[in-house]
């Protein structure tokens, strides 16, 4: 009936996604803690920051110093974001970053234009030329993203066949320039999902690609977050991007100002896999004691559940 | 493959639960606004407060108040909560409540001892004399609910037997007593389930009781609300008790302090039925208004998601 993977796989984005939405800049010593804590829960992979323009993201201005001030626990990748290629010239400067490109593809033409002032067909071309850099570089294509894959604010629905096209692309740049498919990640970066349409999605992009890994990154703009990560767990799928506490999600932030939620919660999702027998390699208890301290460096309370109530552990016999 | 329903019933419990637990009392204008906006969307059925002990919950007192001066529209009912025959007897007194008897049982055994100075046993024998009353009175009972149906902090985790047991009692009372099978209610009261195991609730009842139509009580303690409640629409239930805004677990309420999460958020779940195609006959926009006047009135950020983003109609093409 249903095909959960035996062991799941968090990447970890708070610390970028946290910080980077909010407008105050939170200090340096407090963002090195949270990510020193979260690196004795388990977690295998920590997107620490952006390399992107200072003057227009001040908040991830002192990546660099990040990565140079963490504590590295061996077995775990300190990654970064890049958007364009002077930011992945950063990446490589910067103090023992790992280095994971992904190839950043958008379901949506207009979302497209609005963030890149390229449309969507543009963008493909542009990821072209990105691979053949990191392959020159000698790094590997880890990840390949289908934005807005669900739908769009701009744009309505999106037709699951601009996405397989999107992917159809990715398989066959792939082929063409002799590199590996990476891990296809399908991102409701605007909340449109729903458990039926990831089901339905899921199930297309494995008919198209049945040996690729398939990845999810979901937000939690309406509250379906837990329930996109429980159907994409029941078809197989075993790599998320979350974010610890829900940060990047905080209604709270700023003075009163309710914004929607970002990516869903990590400790939730890491509740719901061990709750479901699925291993994930993580502490939870260490897991919720980061996201306690993510709630005190923000000030205001966070949207994580399983951080104010705990985990079940400590109630069975 | 799946067996969704094609209308789905909300029992809205926002106005007993949002202010019973709250320890400040809210003026009783706003609470009687709030009512009356939740009458004009679509909702049927709204637990408008509790007759229970003005001196051990002050916060309800004012029921019999609150049902004389709500505005009433036709077709919805306006119901209360008793947990004894004497709460029962204020209900018959009060100003044309829509008396809706329900039983009351507790899959542990120490819940109940804690709740009620009874065994769950005694509790058993007591919603039989109850069960006697109402229909002497001639009211139906319409709904029958296990309580730590998935588990319970005292006891650990709840072996299934025991609730399709307590089932089993009722069907039996039922027949003893002539009266025909409420509604069976699986209640998670304490944030124990998760979405293989509501599934798998939901099985047994329904082969212990083919003909019933089962509820399902689904509390947010630990996130996994809104996937529990898309198991059990896939299981085909179709009635549910919510909460507008998932008031009662406002988790900002008092001074900073965080509280867990209580009733799974009626509009996340009215929305989710409506992006899987189900029929509410609920006016989505308008209880989103009611859930934002929810959070006026409480002066601080409710847990919902779709109260602070929005639906999705509007960028529909």
């Amino acid at each position: 009936m249903s095909d959960f993977p035996k062991f799941v796989e968090f990447r970890e984005e708070g610390p970028r996604e946290g910080f980077q939405v909010e407008k105050k800049i939170y200090p340096i010593e407090q963002r090195v803690e949270l990510i020193d804590m979260l690196s004795t829960t388990g977690l295998k992979h920590i997107q620490v920051g952006s390399f992107v323009s200072p003057e227009k993201v001040p908040q991830m201005a002192d990546t660099p110093e990040l990565f140079a001030r963490i504590r590295r626990v061996p077995g775990v990748r300190y990654t970064g974001l890049w958007l364009n290629d002077k930011g992945f010239r950063k990446a490589l400067a910067a103090d023992r970053v790992d280095i994971e490109p992904a190839l950043l593809f958008y379901a949506s033409d207009t979302f497209s234009r609005q963030n890149n002032n390229a449309s969507a067909a543009e963008m493909r071309e542009k990821q072209r030329v990105s691979l053949r850099l990191y392959r020159d570089e000698g790094h590997t294509v880890e990840a390949a993203y289908v934005m807005a894959a669900f739908g769009c604010n701009f744009e309505g629905v999106i037709p699951q066949e601009r996405v397989l096209d999107d992917f159809r692309f990715v398989i066959d740049l792939c082929g063409e320039e002799g590199v590996a498919v990476p891990t296809l990640f399908i991102a409701d970066t605007m909340g449109w999902a729903n458990p039926e349409a990831v089901k339905r999605m899921i199930g297309a992009v494995r008919g198209l690609a049945p040996s690729a890994r398939i990845g999810m990154h979901i937000h939690d703009t309406r509250g379906l977050g837990i329930a996109n990560v429980h159907a994409a767990l029941s078809m197989g799928v075993d790599v998320f991007d979350t974010s610890v506490a829900g940060l990047g999600g905080c209604p709270f932030a700023g003075h009163g100002h309710v914004r929607a939620a970002g990516n869903v919660c990590t400790e939730d999702a890491v509740f719901l896999c061990h709750e479901l027998g699925i291993q994930t390699g993580i502490d939870l208890d260490r897991l919720v004691e980061a996201a306690l301290y993510a709630e005190k460096i923000i000030g205001a309370p966070l949207m994580g559940r399983v951080m104010h109530s705990g985990g079940l552990d400590r109630f069975r016999r």
